[in-house]
């Protein structure tokens, strides 16, 4: 009787709510007003011959490369960052070998992890979902083979600093260490220039979020020379399909779109913070293009995003992450998306009589 | 000091002579008139929010079940075909595992093989690169996790009988065993309608070839509802880009453009049949839309494919390949493709003097 390996018997799903968008998507940190006007030109001007066409990923490759100023043999594009996380663990993870995330984290994590055999070790954040920098560097033992950081932090907003994630790499000296910034562009802050000082550092980035890529499947992973040979000789030549890498240069040139929308999503962040506040709603600053507040118990967050799509605007539930109880996580939008989601937001509090349950929790938690 | 999984320290890369390719591509086997004009309609229609989302494979993935003649559970779309062999890999090889390949065959088994830590046990062709069956049979054993076929085999274009991939996978009770249909519509033969009453019985079938869509990077991979469950949850939800999730279905539903297309192949392979008949040139009759055949040496092969280059025509050297020392793979078009190809083959024979060369080998290995 056929049967998977062992290490995949208790592997969980991840199902992302990816079915019936309709409305306003403030659900999965996508870009709300789509992708630049000049990558639709470029997807429109592609042949019958382009599609039919084996990709060829090295110009683009070193497009990119000149775009993040580190040089083509130290970047790898990948089928979104997904691939990325995924490659790490099938290069550096050994059955019993360990890796350490620190939870609540994105969740894809875990499941390459577990995929791989080896053995996940969850760091709860500190209190406010800080980051635990000094029980992570604790757990550090010869068996870690990977340490992976999102920075900023999903689905909490909140980050690292920059020497404490350093400090991490170069205390895990036979561990990758993985940070990803795929909301580096609503933050600011980067260690991608580290990653040639170091023998164990990759950054990764993405095109799904604010470049509002996500259905192409693009992203970036940058890491140390040596190393980086290894992961291309494990990646698919075909990894990355040719729509993505016909149209990626022309989203980088646009870079007054990027800028634009990060502007209007800082201001979105600004507005839908002091609407919290205003309620009284427990929030936690965040640095990226959402963020997490909790509305209440489990339920009430259930209900919550509930009522938020009867009123057409989409939010996610992440009652479920660790210590997410009565969570929900919303992606900010333009100055319009802004309007309405409040509007609605006030409507679905005042219904649940949200605010009134928390008048001790105002503000920031 | 970082370094990889033991597993990956001697895998080979894999290098396809993708760059630079312009000319007549008959090196890729890839449709050489690009895909259906419905497909461009299609991709033309997108917009930057249909980019910006991310993919959702459910409703294609039922579209291409129907189309497939199999449930929705039965079938997973995957990054092309590559991502599919990969996913088997990853989901049935441990460490210590066997994986029976036959030899010659398309080089990605191997290196997914490796990358899983499991050891290849390569079953050489027999004479004129027959299917191996009763060898094949002979090396399954206790430890045998994975098979992995080609059928039509690519480069030979040789195909195994349907009744003997059944009896190897009714002998392998606890491998998986991978019929790769790539090459299909230039066969018609399937084993699609048997993965349901079977264990262990995968097929992949690919858009990358007759559909002329290598570019968009879409597969799909058939299977035992039981075992399709496991490897749903090892891929990752947004494995296959919004663009070939949106398009596909325009191309599955433009037959014409497909049996058209087979109907032109089949007529070149004919054609270049004789071609090489005529001028003595030792070749394997292929069920596929490529041709394999022995222009004489190794050196004779790469002078080959370079003075065909020279011409315009990009053919594919596949001298290293275990038992083709002095061959190439040609890829067929259309008629006029053709017309192309057996000119310049005519000369580029006659300079190099390869009819003259093999007097004896004439017509059919």
């Amino acid at each position: 009787m056929l049967s998977a390996r062992p290490a995949l018997r208790t592997l969980p799903s991840y199902h992302p709510p990816l079915a019936g968008r309709d409305g306003l998507r403030l659900d999965f940190n996508e870009n709300t007003t789509g992708c630049s006007p000049c990558v639709l030109e470029c997807l429109r001007a592609l042949s019958g011959e382009d599609l039919a066409r084996y990709p060829e990923r090295a110009p683009t490759e070193a497009q990119v490369a000149g775009f993040l100023n580190v040089t083509p043999a130290q970047l790898l594009l990948t089928n979104g960052v997904d691939e990325a996380i995924h490659l790490l663990c099938q290069t550096y993870l050994d059955p019993g070998d360990e890796a350490l995330i620190v939870e609540p984290t994105y969740s894809m994590y875990r499941i390459y992890v577990m995929a791989a055999g080896a053995h996940v070790v969850g760091i709860p954040a500190e209190d406010n979902f800080r980051f635990p920098v000094e029980e992570l560097r604790r757990q550090i033992t010869p068996r870690t083979r990977l340490i992976a950081i999102a920075n900023p932090n999903n689905p909490t907003g909140t980050v690292a600093s920059q020497s404490d994630l350093l400090r991490i790499a170069h205390s895990a000296q036979s561990a990758a260490v993985l940070v990803d910034e795929a909301y580096f562009e609503f933050y600011g802050q980067t260690l991608i220039g580290e990653c040639q000082n170091s023998t164990n550092l990759f950054v990764a980035r993405t095109f799904s979020k604010v470049y509002g890529l996500a259905g192409l499947r693009i992203g970036a992973l940058v890491g140390p020379l040596e190393q980086m040979l290894t992961l291309r000789r494990v990646s698919s030549p075909y990894n990355v399909n040719g729509v993505a890498l016909a149209c990626l240069p022309a989203a980088l040139a646009d870079r007054d779109y990027v800028c634009r929308y990060v502007d209007e999503v800082l201001d979105s962040r600004t507005r839908l913070e002091r609407a919290l506040q205003s309620n009284g709603v427990a929030y936690w600053p965040s640095q990226a293009n959402f963020i997490l507040f909790r509305v209440g118990s489990a339920q009430a967050a259930g209900a919550f995003v509930e009522r938020m799509h009867r009123r057409g605007i989409l939010v996610r539930n992440r009652t479920n992450d660790l210590g997410c109880e009565g969570c929900v996580r919303v992606t900010l939008g333009t100055g319009e998306d802004t309007d309405r989601l409040l509007s609605a937001l006030q409507e679905t509090f005042d219904e649940l009589g949200i605010s009134r349950s928390q008048p001790q929790g105002a503000g920031r938690p």
